[in-house]
């Protein structure tokens, strides 16, 4: 397979590529031709069909993958494939993991990780509530594994979202066992549910994009009313927690201006909010400084770090 | 009755009060004795139980109204009740209205008001909903009337989640009429459920304090769960339609920082943002130049206008 | 008469546009030509007069109506005119409600309107005061009908002022039916003149750009001393009145950051910040929102509004 | 004469005082009662006339000059006059000086220093208008000198405008013969009009207060409608520099947030914005180490300086 | 020993107390008398020396520890000693850890698994830097297990400003194996030093209050310019490595309004940030939380939480 | 000599030039070229070598002046130069004048005006000190002079630095002069020192960029330090003193925000802040309004003063 970044003005392509976006245009001179993107997993091209009559041309939508020939071609000193000949492929014809930006670490060794962490959970109201989630609802854990946390930024990849939230864990546990106001349970609990709203705020990959939900709702206010709906099936589940986890789930973001309608107000709350900060932050600076080669030199500035950044000398 | 604005130092009284607060405590000496705060519609007192024999101690809690006997001092400049006896009152010997602060308008006119909007919603689903509430639910339909819409600041009294939620309808209505690009139905139904979560955040009448859900939650997020869920027991219920509903009540304080957790992204939030914010300021600058009669002399520095405010001239 | 935004490459135009700007240039390799942008009221395009001999080309001048003849090309994607020919035309070739962009509501049923609500003013100073200006100065009368009320955001148009100025005064009539602290004549003196200021810190159309003293002083620095001007030619005028119809017109921006020197310090005033507020916003939502065909699909980020956007789904 | 913060308890005082505020009270017990507070340079002093036939009682009337005769007492740990005896004083009993705080450098030096700056004004129209005020108006002169140009923070005694004007007139002189870039004449113009506005802003000593202008209006807004006012008297004045020189009044807060409802825009305004700035907090910081005697001991936390501040050792 | 908190009015007191403040005062008739505050670690009392010739008074200073024989009374409902004898008590007749507040960890238990933190540093210039603060300068060693890391707010007690920095320097060796892009060296290192600067900033145990130094530059500021003093003994000391060691101490409080002169640029610092962020809020936390019984109650609202908070029910 | 801001399209070019930037590269066909930016004191143009077996191609580097024949073309509406020869030149064949932003006042004569101030500091520790960086180390002092105040913004040529200063402490005089509470030699000294920082901050000409340092430390810092130290090297210098000028230093820029880690806490540190602020951005007020030719007219808007801006008209 000849991946994307690899591609060079004049050669010829015939692979497989997933197709991120699909419409049809017309030139200034009225003529209609189909301008799609082409995606795997090291990049992006623009590509034009610009005859009608081009094979395949109609039988795909965008996120098929389909199997493309075509010159590659510079215009505005960008490249672009001219397509001659497109077909779409069937299921098996390749593999996903190929076209789409995947977790470096293994996706089934960080689940039995995570739920090594549900299984610690004592107080019998979390433990049902937790488990009726990660290990009980099949569906849900499966999706949960591949989902990304992010549209860009942080963990913005197949398997983000259980990566993140093993990190926020794993903080979590490290705080509990060190500063005692915080109780485990409702902090596992809360660290585990605090981004499991992305599900549906962010669609699923290849797509990865914002829903309308998402825009209009957030993923901490569906989160919240989530798990909130499935404590409502859980018989005697404690007021007072039930309000604390979701209060935890809220103002995980810490502040009001962050998108949290709640400052966090008991200590979990808090500990949960340093933990999804420190993780994220931790790793947007890994992808960011990733890419360079180890040399500390200044790449330049950084907005959500507000300051220029490089890696250490050590 | 002797309301409590009225009393003078020397004066023996023997009425009844609304129980506000009730408190054991000790003297430096480590004498026993009880701390009351006595409330009728005028104001409170401090009331203080000295002889730990009197008659009737242990027969009420607070907020119970109770009769009591008793003489006004004056202690470090501030009056104080020195009781010597109290009895407990049953129901019919009091009228509620005259503990509590009222709205000056009629609540019953205004809620047939209120109903008037609610029958003008067409659409078939967001008619359900608001009936379901403000129609069918006659338990939600009493405590609607009764509540207040905050602790102190505006509308802080019996009625006052109607009287301001009729005057943001109102409002609604008026700019549904003057700006075409607003959905009335849409708009009605936000502005109808936009506090319904205060029902919950502040506690009923006498007592009128935050609760844990309302501190931990708060009224946006509640209220937006409430409607959530009644939506979910409407049959096809359209789900653009319900998000869109949920981000109105959800983005209603219009900016993060005052605890909104979305921004306004449709034309009826924003409507809803203006009319919520309009009458919530109008009213609490009537309130608090209310008591001055009416001359414009300049009353200080008030913090949530950030500025010394008068009345004008005419 | 061919509209702008029609305009396809290859086609030959020869049509009356306005000139908005006209500038002498040098190519790189020093040979002179002329730089024109052509308006109508659907769009502008650039416009190139290479050939320093065409005919016309120096009778016109910026803001002249132009007759032309050439051919439009395509320069980097960019659609541009090459003139052939140039005619300067006489008044009455053309009719200027073609090239500007224009309320879409009659302008002299809108000052109806408005006059309507000058004809309510009582107080026997106001009145005066007002009728002044929009009924006594016919020269006045007539340049604020013609108006914009910005140079592109909200109401920049042909009208617009007005259009903006009536929607203040109809929700100030409202908020005066409903809130009794308000005083009904300041209030619509105070909305009549808020935004006076703009006639001069604007210029007059076709131009309708900042001027020198807009830019030093500002609207509201403006339109408050015009107001404060024509007080002192009223014998008897109450000087607290005039101090309040002041703070009205420069408090009304509503925060210091927003370019008023005073935050509203009376009912009137805060009224006012209110209805300009909200009228402002809501026109904008729908100038912004107006171009989608209905359906609720997202516009992308909008900085005003601090959010993506969109219209709702009734 | 025995100046108010040298009084002690058990003294009795027989003394001509400035009468700053006089209220009728009531006691708890329903006794009416005077309360005065009674001023000199050094201080104030609560006074109560607790016989309501007290001699000369309604005799005077608030900023009178009165003689007292009474016996200071400590009510609540805080010194108290208890009247006797009072007298209304007549003009020639007293030196205004003795009881309102005044310059420490003279009046009339500063003034004559301040028009040698007047006259080196070349530009014919900015030096009209300057001595219209400064020189040929006798009146406004006399009041510029007496006045305040604080109610309290900096230079808040008799001859503080002026002392402050002269400061910045001062700076900008220096500024403008080390900055080409600054045009002197409307500099020296724009720093000696900058402040006049606080002649209307606060009213004049004994009260030394905001008037109702002043809240509603503010300085700024004044004085450029002053100027402004006065410029439409001279033929001929130059429209460029009229807005010139009122935008450079209206900005030189230099900040919205502060007032200003312009940012400083050509380089005198920035100037002046800075002068006015440098003077105002060099004078507060002066007023504040000034009681101190020297040493560099830590003063505590100034809230305008957002900072504990003290003294240099040198 | 009879501790302050448990003194009742009327009791006498014979006992040995810190003297933290001695000053002479006059009463408002002109006697002189002493006032004092005395302390041990529950607590502090004012005490008064109202006879001039009372035993002892010349011979004792603040911050030495005294005995004193007196009778507590209530002024004001204030207790108040009020002292008939006074002793000067010599070392060994009393042990410190009685009169100051001290860590509730064992302080060389502590030291010892922060020197073992200390021997993991493998990078031979930062080891050595490290080890001649931490081993070998015995002096620096002891002051730094004695010292308390603030004035008041969170770890303000002996031992304080270890337990902070050991608390800090366990977090970032969680981070350094959870995330590969920070060096461990780099990051003990700074950790280690990040806060040394406050033992210049804040004064000794038992004045434990801001040098003169402290608040003129600040433990940022002072820490930085310690190691890079001591960096500039230790031979071919890398200059890059020294850089990013010593931004790593000044940016470690995240942003500008914080008082750090940089953002953190490099992971390390970032990291650092967290760690400082994260043990310092959550021991805050614990200490506000720690005096409620453990019941979820609401304390009220905390200004550097900015919310009303309680610990969770579990 | 030809400038580069007067080069045109189709030239031939042959003359001497500063490389400030030299870069190999690869074609999208993959063939290597050179990228190199050619600078002098009238502005920079991109040239190109695309045959690698061009003359004198290896001999030179970044910052080397070089002697290159080639010729002038237009891409993509840029001005490029297409090199056929290059060659090295040797010191003595340029003036770096000729390359550089020089400024505009002789620097020999701003330096003796400078030195002048220096020998007025009467206190013999801060003239020790002063005297030992300005007048007693020669590398220094001609350090001093050469280099510039900024990247860009202003002051940044040669000789900005020492302009900037002199600027600085001649208005610090100023203010000596007129404000009593100011300590002259403390000022003098702290003007003196506040910017040294930036000759570490930022590398020397033709480079003029941030280095390393000056990204993780800053200037503030850097400056503080080098101060402390050379403190360190004289015998008794008052504690107080070193913390009260280092304070100076490094609260020079007034807030936090722009980065002081300390407010002014003393009046020297405050009238620093003024000071500097004013040179600088009356300077860059001058800078930027330079080049415009004396009319006023608006320049657009300056995101540094927050407006647009233009000359006064005087």
């Amino acid at each position: 397979m000849k991946y994307i970044e690899t591609l060079r003005e004049g050669e010829r392509v015939a692979d497989i590529y997933l197709c991120k976006f699909k419409q049809s245009a017309m030139t200034k001179n009225g003529k209609p031709y189909e301008t799609v993107i082409l995606q795997d997993k090291t990049g992006t091209i623009d590509a034009k069909i610009w005859d009608p009559n081009s094979q395949g041309i109609d039988d795909f939508e965008a996120l098929d993958y389909i199997e493309v020939m075509g010159d590659i071609i510079s215009f505005n000193g960008i490249l672009q494939l001219n397509v001659k000949r497109i077909r779409k492929c069937r299921e098996g014809e390749y593999d996903p993991k190929d076209f789409l930006p995947v977790s470096t670490k293994d996706i089934g060794e960080m689940y039995a990780e995570l739920t090594g962490y549900v299984n610690k959970i004592k107080n019998e109201y979390l433990s049902k509530l937790v488990n009726s989630f990660f290990i009980d609802d099949e569906e849900f854990a499966k999706a949960f594994q591949y989902h990304s946390a992010a549209k860009s930024v942080h963990h913005g990849f197949v398997g983000g979202l259980l990566e993140h939230t093993l990190g926020v864990v794993k903080l979590c546990d490290f705080y509990s066992k060190n500063y005692p106001i915080l109780n485990r349970d409702l902090l596992f609990s809360a660290a585990l549910f605090h981004d499991i709203g992305k599900m549906k705020e962010i669609s699923r990959f290849p797509e990865n994009d914002y829903t309308d939900d998402g825009q209009l709702l957030g993923h901490i206010m569906i989160g919240t009313m989530q798990v909130a709906e499935r404590i409502g099936t859980i018989p005697d589940f404690p007021a007072k927690l039930s309000s604390e986890l979701q209060h935890c789930i809220l103002s995980h973001h810490g502040e009001l201006e962050f998108g949290s309608p709640k400052k966090p107000a008991i200590p979990e709350a808090l500990a949960l909010n340093f933990a999804d900060n420190t993780d994220a932050k931790l790793q947007t600076m890994t992808e960011v400084l990733g890419s360079s080669d180890g040399k500390p030199e200044w790449l330049g500035y950084n907005r959500l770090f507000e300051s220029n950044i490089r890696k250490s000398s050590l």
